[in-house]
């Protein structure tokens, strides 16, 4: 594909410098505004019937919590970026010049995804979607971005490591298969954040430490051979940051709002369209670890192998005002043989805890506790305050998110690449 | 700006027909989802407290009728609209040819902003938002638009008409105001739809007489000088008619939904973009005649020249059931000199009807019709039956909004342009 930009590639100017400096000052202005939307908003949210219970407290039937407060988070930053697409590009606005219109459809696909999914998002918390809608419509609106790669790199290969390398061959050409990649990277990011919920802080928690870490990568990255395409992760991700710190004040235990699936979505996909867009979407999935672990941990009960209750949540123990392991009991007999093994499996590997009773019926009872990292947390440390739950979530995130993914990214990598 | 298509301007080839077929296809598909999807789903929306009452029925207070179906008919209509954009792209989808970003970006701007605007809309529909939002929103929401036009075009110079050439010159270039202009087009169509509304069938139905104007227009002009413009306005309006048709069935007299305005707010921008990226934003604003009087009319109470009630809407008298004009009434020595004379004005040019009388305190009062069309249709015609006011106001629509634009379009304009 033509380069029909005017600037070399690759070289961090003084435009882009001013961008950064003025990208961060709208962003905290934008977060400002944040920060004085949500209270002013909380009560037509209210009255619009977007609440909810906070199941975790003690007084929990006592107060409405206003629920979906990412969609404002979410339309600031939208907005932000309308007037960051316009500065980005003003450097271009001469009649003479060639308006680099590749790097334009970049934004705007981006931006389509983003505000289709907010718009997914809240409409799923208004009307409670199914579970078919939440997967398929991520994946369409993944489509302008899949055109965008393609029309700007149309590249599908990928380096095989080196170990492999004698086997296999040096790459490989994944052709359309690269981009199926993609789509479920999309539809993965989108509801990634959405499974492992339920506690104070935690959605939005995770997703500024997803998103500060996406920071500091392209921040590293920005002197290298990519850098357009880190600046323009970044210039998602300032205010994308900024606009969820004042939803993370308040959504923080004990939670003043709920962030709503929203803010699920809205962060998922900006995250996935920064990685596919910046060409990181590897490293991106890396940020997921915790995400994946929980992912797969809770397959047995996503998919019916083990009884899966409506809500998994941890319960409180209102006496001591502590949190401990949600549990499902069910019949021995109802397991089939690859639920037994999945049960023996994360009961092994410690993130499940069960115990077999018999029933005043006499039949062989199993309880065990529900299949989330949430619950296994609780499994390891015994009763928690829910706000020390949340801290250790939080660390789980940053240790096994963040730290893991750079010492891969940047010391394991080089045994299985070259540099 | 260099145009870098690897194929002529302005010939409809082969392939247009194939995606003209293939977006007709895919619409009525859309259009048959959506006929089905909004019987499914209306008792999600009413849980939601998403419902009014019908006020204008003799039973209103029975029934709860659900809001905001038009967002159903917005999802659909994006997704389809990924799909055309896939298909109408897939023509370039070889590593070797050079993709048409310059058209890319004009779909894309087009879609980010319609997106942004159904969002806004459903918002509004669950929180009632307020009018200083609805104006600004659109605002920067047309900002990526502007932004296209301007590096795909950038001429910001209009032809002056024949008759004022010889004080005035041949053309005048607008510059910066162009742009302002534009704006104010993206915030007048996406409100003027949802001025004009308030009788079963009528909002969904000015706008699907829009669309088929539109549709007509670009049908004509496809074999014109600007045929790509066109060809794009015509992917967005036929499944626009496809996806809003369904709705009109269920939202005419007597209504089983109401639209919301997630629907007006949606078709609105959808004008506004078609008008701007297809280069017709003043044959666009033509198709608007009746919403343009609706508003002049309604500006003395819209700026509080007249006591404006909260509800404008006819009256329904229970015992023939049919609709009278709604009054409002105050002091006489309250009207202010303007407000005094825009009152005789719209009543010597009979848009309204109004009568001084003297109350109990021996005041002067005025009761006056409101100032909607809605009302002045009434005034003329006398009582209706709401089904009867509905097709009166389409056939107002049909004959000022179209048939008057189509006449000034290709008969009057030969006086003031060349041809």
């Amino acid at each position: 594909m033509k380069q029909i930009e005017d600037r070399p590639i690759s070289v961090i100017d003084h435009f882009d410098r001013f961008t950064i400096v003025f990208d961060i000052s709208i962003s905290i202005i934008g977060g400002l505004i944040v920060h004085q939307l949500i209270p002013m908003l909380k009560e037509k949210f209210i009255k619009a019937q977007l609440w909810g219970y906070d199941l975790n407290k003690r007084n929990s039937r006592e107060v409405k919590v206003a629920e979906s407060q990412g969609v404002i988070a979410a339309g600031i930053f939208l907005v932000l970026m309308f007037i960051m697409i316009a500065v980005v590009f003003a450097e271009h606005l001469h009649p003479e010049g060639v308006f680099p219109n590749h790097k334009f459809v970049e934004y705007l696909a981006a931006l389509l995804s983003i505000c289709c999914m907010v718009l997914l998002g809240f409409a799923d918390d208004v009307l409670d979607l199914r579970w078919s809608v939440k997967l398929l419509l991520p994946l369409f609106a993944s489509l302008p971005l899949l055109l965008v790669y393609f029309a700007n790199y149309h590249s599908t290969t990928i380096i095989l490591p080196k170990p492999v390398r004698p086997y296999l061959g040096q790459q490989w050409n994944l052709g359309i298969l690269y981009y199926v990649y993609m789509s479920m990277v999309a539809v993965f990011c989108t509801n990634a954040i959405n499974i492992l919920a339920g506690v104070n802080g935690l959605e939005v928690g995770q997703s500024i430490v997803i998103a500060c870490s996406i920071l500091v990568f392209n921040l590293i990255e920005l002197q290298g051979a990519n850098s357009e395409e880190h600046l323009f992760s970044l210039y998602f991700m300032i205010p994308f940051i900024a606009c969820t710190i004042p939803v993370l004040i308040r959504n923080w235990c004990p939670a003043e709002i709920f962030v709503g699936d929203t803010l699920c979505y809205f962060a998922g996909m900006t995250f996935a369209v920064v990685g596919i867009i910046g060409h990181f979407s590897k490293t991106m999935l890396l940020f997921f670890i915790p995400q994946i672990i929980n992912f797969l941990l809770s397959v047995p009960q996503l998919f019916k192998f083990i009884p899966c209750p409506r809500h998994r949540l941890p319960r409180l123990d209102p006496d001591v005002n502590k949190l401990n392991p949600s549990i499902v009991e069910f019949k021995k007999k109802d397991l089939k043989l690859l639920g037994w093994l999945m049960l023996r499996f994360f009961s092994i590997t410690k993130f499940i805890r069960y115990r077999e009773f018999t029933n005043n019926d006499n039949e062989i009872m199993i309880s065990t506790t529900n299949f989330t990292i949430i619950n296994t947390v609780l499994c390891w440390c015994g009763p928690l305050h829910e706000e020390t739950l949340s801290r250790i979530l939080m660390l789980i995130q940053i240790v096994f998110g963040s730290l893991l993914t750079f010492f891969i990214r940047y010391y394991l990598v080089t045994f299985f690449y070259d540099s």
